[in-house]
């Protein structure tokens, strides 16, 4: 089934958040200069902790993303709500940053003075609904979400954050398709995984 | 005059950008242990070369931008097309990163297919207008601005970049006042200076 | 007593370490132009998370590891090695950062081939010796160390990561004083807490 | 001849580093999700701005440095002294981070009170004496150096900087081989170079 199979690769993604541990590599780094001679190199292993963010990093973190929004609506549709809700939670506490203090979060459809989520709280009345502080929340995950494309205009790599834009788009189960305009920045964790710090997502201007 | 006295605002900052240095600071620093006897600690000076970000060099940097577009409008008033547009492409090369290949930049009021404005050329022609490339583009900085506001939700500095998100509240000449949700990031260049690398603006929604 | 001092400081150095969290700072931040007048300025609060390393984490970090050396000499004359060995082990799990995947430490006595200590056992020997693997270590933080001063000529704060040099000057029970060049490099972690990547620590060159 | 290559090399190293951008990559980056059918994916490219350091950049600013230290000693004996301190001001501008402020350097060799070296002229000094504000250098790249093999024990990339630590041989024309601990700290500059912002070298310790 193909809800099955979406729903394993979110645990899959879950389950690899917990264990990633920091890009470490011991590789053969013999550095002697190949154009000399008269001195051997002894053979040698440099230890190598690169904590630098990669492209492949990036990608693999928005179809993350992709998969975890999928997956929260497959779940409500066949397992309830409370499902629904205990998923989003495990996706925002492994996805975003809000262990660092604050997510700068603006996600699409939300409403003034309330525009802006920048606590747990507030991402997961976005995604889920159903929480009497943000009563406008109807759950924006719970659209029968199918599928999630997303095409980057740029990646802005620099040191330890990395920051996407570009069109994200959405198709829900009737094939109704909605495009955004969405920036993302991501942290590199103590664990080696990237969490979003940064989420601004906003309709097209049409004027 | 009001306008006169923000050119010279403007002045200023853009002469201040090409003077500007890295944070160097040389301080008095014994850290002999107070609590300890029986060792002298010679006086002594630590260089401290500080690249971090603080919080005061963003509001400054938004500050900078909130008054450049000001100054592009008045000069647009008082000097003509020319003069504006040779003050924004100042503005452009101070204020933003084009130098470090592309910058994330979605503004406004921009249309697909060119909505988003990787290139020195798309911020240029946004602000000023007047590039047969971009058609759609009338020049968002000569629509008469003549205060810009700025109310963050949200600072995340993150090593040697920062970003931020919240409202951008715009008044023209005429008292009229456009409300944007606006998100920056800023790179600090090797000269000390923040540059925008991330700019994603967006009108409010509306249902 | 002056050691139980000196052990109180080092209890809290380490309990704080375990409950200290991002810098988060919710400050009142409005930033309307009071320049101009006619926008009424709502009052707002701005989160902040700051990331950044300041000068003083940097000295305090050098404070806390001078601390914990005096601290495990002191605390093997009083309670023995396996003590010693206890409380190095908590000072290198809060003060290193071996989680990443590894140290680049190479400590002021070892000798070649085992110079260079990237893994945590090699930290550990060095600083209370025992370990068969480094058979040449008899525990440098055991020799009767009672008072750390360090020197900074340098501090260099490069977004997440700050590194120090200068001299650290080690006083003995008996009043024997040893100095060396030493070079720190700390990283911020998640948590806040800097921890040391890099450790290079060498005796002033004789000729 | 041999020199003459290394010395094309060296032009090359200090032309590219000033002619080096960011990097700079255009690629297709079509994201579409190949598991799903329905939604046609446009063909696009992504603008990737990648500042993040690569271990091979670190291994080949490492390289730099050495074949700019024989270039030097050669200069020195066919061109004379003023050849070699022109050479040896050009490869400080192009290989080390001044400009941010100070340097972070101890030398092998150097002798307090002027062990450390935070300015241009410090660092100059100790490369090709002649300075009477350092009366004790004689010149330590003027010794005659044919190779330089660099053994990196551990490298660790976090964000923009990267540190190394290990050991550097180096040969003079007579054999004669000198074996130093070295760590060495570059910071990616606006342009994409690496510069040492930080070096500690030390001859090994003998008990």
């Amino acid at each position: 089934m193909k809800i099955l199979s979406i729903k394993a690769n979110i645990s899959t993604f879950l389950a690899a958040a917990t264990v990633a541990s920091g890009t470490l590599l011991v590789s053969p780094a013999s550095m002697a200069d190949s154009r000399s001679s008269g001195v051997v190199s002894t053979s040698q292993s440099t230890v190598v902790v690169n904590r630098a963010i990669t492209k492949e990093e990036v990608l693999a973190a928005q179809r993350a993303w992709g998969d975890a929004l999928v997956a929260i609506s497959t779940t409500y549709e066949t397992k309830g709500i409370e499902a629904a809700r205990a998923l989003a939670e495990e996706v925002i506490d492994k996805a975003y940053g809000y262990q660092f203090g604050a997510v700068l979060f603006k996600p699409t459809l939300t409403l003034h003075p309330q525009t802006f989520r920048t606590t747990r709280a507030g991402a997961l009345a976005y995604f889920v609904g159903g929480d009497p502080a943000f009563p406008v929340d109807k759950g924006f995950a719970l659209k029968g979400w199918r599928k999630v494309e997303i095409k980057n205009t740029g990646i802005f790599i620099a040191g330890d954050t990395a920051t996407t834009m570009g069109n994200v788009i959405l198709t829900d189960k009737d094939g109704k398709v909605v495009t955004v305009d969405k920036t993302w920045q991501f942290l590199k964790d103590d664990n080696g995984n990237l969490r979003i710090i940064l989420h601004h997502s906003s309709l097209p201007y049409t004027p």
